[in-house]
This record gives structure tokens, sequence and C-alpha cells, in this order.
């Protein structure tokens, strides 16, 4: 259970309703996920998460999948389990194959075991790897 | 400094000298990291870390440069500072332009934000995110 | 579930049983959440974990509820779920309004964003922030 | 080192330059920290990311040496070193006293410990902390 | 829910029943737990973190219950429940008694607070500490 | 550099005096390391957490070496490298060799792989894990 009531449409306040539709004008889907219906017990919160995500989610430089990757990437270090369940969904809904899932798991568990590695090691950072001048 | 001595091509053991060889014949470059010296205190965690990181960000079925970006991220939220310079300085060498760094940080702030928000608002998962059977 | 029996007051040993009673005098409440009935299977960890608690959390220099919000923000970082619940309900108890709930949660967001940042791009730590002589 | 050059003022874009302009005025000195010359690399994400911290620590329902404590609790269950030195000189700077930063210690060690304890023991949530309807 | 399916026995291929084959006679039991049945949708990720997995914890200059107890303590700091349930229950049938258990949590909860007065403090590294030549 | 200054003998009150003697009577030393000194800041603070300390990592059930070892695991996982350092030598001034300190990291790293494993693939605890009544 949620540690805020989950907003439904008809308990939605003109500001929300209006992310809501943004939303579901945005997604082309009548669909508004429980992290919306939660974070709209602050409607200033909602909107400016929802404005945030909509341009770094949007078009860019980065393929919107590997964004998705990404996302997931970060939400399983960080143990999130809603965000890793509705990252991989949006992944898969842009594609993502079984093969590339599992190759993007086996980064993720590569990267976790090399950061352990080199935390308990203390491996001093190579001049190599340092920026001039930075 | 490291918890460790970093091993040395002269104080390097057959073992670690194998496994130094095979890395510089990989990556085409007589450079070693500290990385690589400080687990070369132990010859065996050496050799499994080198072999399954040469599978795990070998050819595959994602990009290298996206492979790169996906453990920066990991990487980003664990905190491993030495992961972060290695891996952002394999990035630019595969091509990852400003523009690509400055929105991989911005997907994962935004993905760190809302793994928070998330967390703290306890957010149930949707019926729609989960795996039929699964 | 646990990976230990959650105590009941009919298995309480002597030694847990004064720690409920305590717990529940300080608190002016009968009710003695899992946390504690887990703790329980562990006499002296009970013990010091319950006192170590009262002293922190009863007066001092910060007000009650401003120590809760703190609570929230450790544990919504560290992803513990049930303490986010736990010191959520405490927060509300002590009078945290939704307002403020909803602010809390935007530092926290916030926080989360700027820190995956710094650590993304590696930071320097400015000398004007260096305490003399430390 | 960063990961990326630090952008001082004869560096700046009129985009950056005006980010910077707006810091100095909002806080009324000429300071720049390196936090917001990292991030200049990016100028859209330097924007998006100062438009949005002068809303959330700005003015509100939580005094702003409470947003500074929370923030320096996130920070510190996060491990960002920088964030921890830049937001308890900003803390210190809106009258944090010793006492005060002891007890904001004390109260995220004592979370910290009760984090783990309840994670290693997986505490099942009371129904008592549930949300009605959530 | 998993984000995979999980690879019942007659839905198993040749190279997923050949390492279900093998954790059988490892264990010298029938069960598969869900971990295993989660990462066949990856045969080679199941075949390389089964290999791995058996010569960590392997026969080794460490106690087998130890090796357990430590991965009950990163797997605490991580907060993964499935890991703590699983290494929880192997350490018990190891012969981890509650006394152990309890001094195991006693030790991961200190450590958790410590590290956190540490982080908080920003305390700088002994010279002591450091190896010579490291 | 540390948040706060670092208590030099002749600086120490008497309440935190008793602490430095009493860490140095316990530990045979005249040694004080520098998370001692910056507690210090607090002598309530101090005393609490060296009482605490003396207790946990006292005589107790698990051998003294296999609690540096869970301590080390326990810093490396939330990336504390004070407590890194100084907790692996005083593991090595307890008689862990380079073998053991090996293993102890490839049980790390283990773990560390399978923890984002684990919570990547979202995998439901096996009920066999669960405890009947707990």
């Amino acid at each position: 259970m949620a540690t805020v009531p989950l907003i439904q449409d008809h308990d939605a306040s003109t500001e929300v309703q209006a992310v809501f539709d943004d939303i579901r004008a945005t997604r082309g889907s009548d669909f508004i996920n429980n992290f919306w219906r939660a974070l709209a017990h602050d409607p200033e919160l909602l909107r400016a998460t929802w404005d945030r995500l909509k341009v770094v989610m949007g078009p860019g430089t980065l393929d919107p999948l590997v964004k998705e990757m990404i996302y997931i990437a970060v939400s399983t270090a960080n143990g999130c389990s809603y965000c890793i369940h509705s990252h991989t969904a949006a992944a898969e809904a842009k594609g993502m194959t079984p093969e590339q899932h599992g190759e993007l798991l086996s980064v993720i568990g590569m990267a976790s075991t090399t950061n352990a590695l080199v935390t308990g090691l203390q491996v001093p950072v190579d001049s190599a790897f340092e920026k001039d001048g930075a």
C-alpha cells in the first residue's frame, strides 16, 4: 500500500486532471499508472515531475529504448521494484528483445561486481583517466 | 591508496602476466589500469573477472557504447568513483559526444528522483506491469 | 515473512517483556509493532536498539517531527519499505500535513537527483566548503 | 577531477551566463560552486536543475534549515561527499548549531541501523501502518 | 512477479537442463529455486552465474557458513529481500544458530551506523591505515 | 577534510578524554583514529557509539576476524572508504591472510552480482524459504 491515497480521476483537482490529460495525450493511452496517481497528492510535484520526465525521456541524441535500459540500470542499482517493473514494461513496448534484456542484465551484474571489487580494493584512479584542466 | 599492493609487471606471476597479456592483446594497448593491478593480488579472481568482462562487454545484441553508458549508470548509482572515471573515458573513446553524456546524466538524474519518489510513496505495482504466468 | 519468528507477548522472556513494557509506557500505547517483535529473537539487540532509539528520538535540540522527517529521508534513500511506512505513520501522528509530506518528498527527490549528477560528474569539493584545520 | 571541464565565467555561453547570473542574484553572492560549473557543460540540464532547486529549496511549509538537514540526510545515505560538504556548509550558514549537527548525525546513524536490522530481519509491515483505501 | 517467466523443467532447453542438473547434483537436492528459473531466460547468463557461484561458494580458505554470513551482510546492505531469505535459509542449513544470527545482525547494524557517521562527518583516512607503496 | 574539527587530546573535554582513555585501554594502544576524533565533537554520540561498538565487536559467538570481514562486506556495499581502510587494517591485524582477503572480495563481488540480477529480474521468494508462522 502507498503512504498516500492514489488519486482516481473522479477525485482529481483541475491541476491534477490537466497533468493526467497531458500524460494520456503524450502517451496516446488512457492508462495512468499508480506512480502518477500517488504523486497527485502534491499537484506541484506531479506537474514538475511529469514536465521534466517528458523532456528527459523525449526526443534527443539517445535512442528511446537505450534511455529505458539506462533507467532500468539505475532503478536496479537503487532497488526500486516499481520502477524496474514499469520501465521493463516500457522497454519491451519499445522493442527490447529477450536477448537484449539478458544482455542488459549481464552488464548490470558485471558492473555491480566490479563496482564492489573496486570499492573493496579502494583502487586509486589512474592519471590516464583524469581530464586535463578539469 | 588501495587496500592491497598494485602489482607491477616485474612483480607479476606467470598467471597474472598471462591475464595482463590478454588484456593488452584484446584492447590493442600496452596500458593496464590500476583495477587489474589491484585484482592481481588474487590471480584466480583476476582471471575470473577479466574472462567474464571480456564476454559481457564483447560483441552482442547491444551497441558497445550503449553498454558503457549502462555501466556508467550503474556505477553512478553505486557511487563508484573509479568506475565512473574509467567507463566515462571508455565511453568517450567509443565516441560518446558531450550531448550524449549530458543526456545520459539527465536520464540518470531523472531515474534517481523517480526512484526516490516511488520509494517514499511506496507505490504499489500496477497489475498492468505484471507478467502473466510469471 | 520475517527471517525470524515474531515474538508474541505470551512467548516473551522476562528480558523481552521488560523492553515491551518500556515501549508501551514510553509511547503510552499497548501496540508493539513487528520490528520489536522480530528483534526480540535477540533480547540483547532488542534492548540496545530500544535504549538508543529512546535517547535519539527523545527530547533534544531538533523538533520531534523534524527527526521523523529525517528518518523518512534516510529510510527512503536506503529503500527500507517497513521503515518508510512506520515513520510516515509516526510523522503523521506528530502532525505532518500533506503539504509538508509533499515538500519532504520534493527535497528527497531533489537531493537524489543532484547526488547522482554530482557523482556522475565527479565534481571536486570547492575549497570554500573545507573546514580550516579540519 | 571532474569527468567534464568546469566552465569558468569567461567560457560561459549566454545560456550558461544567464543561469550563473540568476544563481548570484538569488544567493546574493558572487560565488558559483563547482557543481554548477560542471553541470554547465549541458546548459539545458544546468537550467532545469537550477530552476527546480530554486523552487524546492525556496519558501514553503518546511523551515529552510530543516530542508538542508533533510538534504544532508539523503546525501549521507547516498554517500555523496560533495553534497555533504556543500549542504553542511549551507546548513551552518542557516544557523545549524554543533548540537543540532550532532543530533542530525545521531538520527541518521540510528535510522541507518534500524533500516539494516529491518531489512536483515525482513520485518512485515504492520497492518496498523497501512493506509485505508491506499 | 518476476520481469521474466520462470522456466519450469518441462520448458527448459538442453543448455538450461544441463545447468539445472548440475545444480541438483552439486546440492544433492531436487529443488531448483526461483533465481535459477528466472535466470534461465538467458542460458548463457545462467551458466556463467552458476559456474562462478559454484567456485566462489565452494571449498576455500573461508568456512562455508562464514561465506553465507558475508553474503547475508552484502545482501542486507543492498536491500535484496530474495537474497536475504535464500542465504539466511542456506546459513541455517549450514548450522547458523539464533545466537550467531543475532550477532551477525548486530555487526551489520553497527557497521551501518558507523558507515553513516563516517560519511556524514567525511572523516579523512588516517595515514596509519594506508599501505606503504600501495 | 571532515565536516567537523578533529578533536586532539589537548582539546578534549573530560567526557571525551574518558572515552579516549577507554579506547586506549581496550585496544592496548595509544592510537586514536580520526573517526573517534571527529565523533568527539558530540561527546554523547561518541560515548554511545564506542560503548555499543565495544559490545558488538567484543567476545561473542562469532570469531573476531569473521566480524571484521562482515564489517568490511557491509562497508563495501555502502561505499564507505574510511571504514574499508580501517576494518581491512583491523582484519589484517587479526590475521586475515591475502588468500582470505581475496576470497572475502570474491564473495562480496558474487553477492553484488546476484543481488543485482535478482533485483533486475524481481524474483519472487520461494515458499521454501518462508518461515512457518513467521
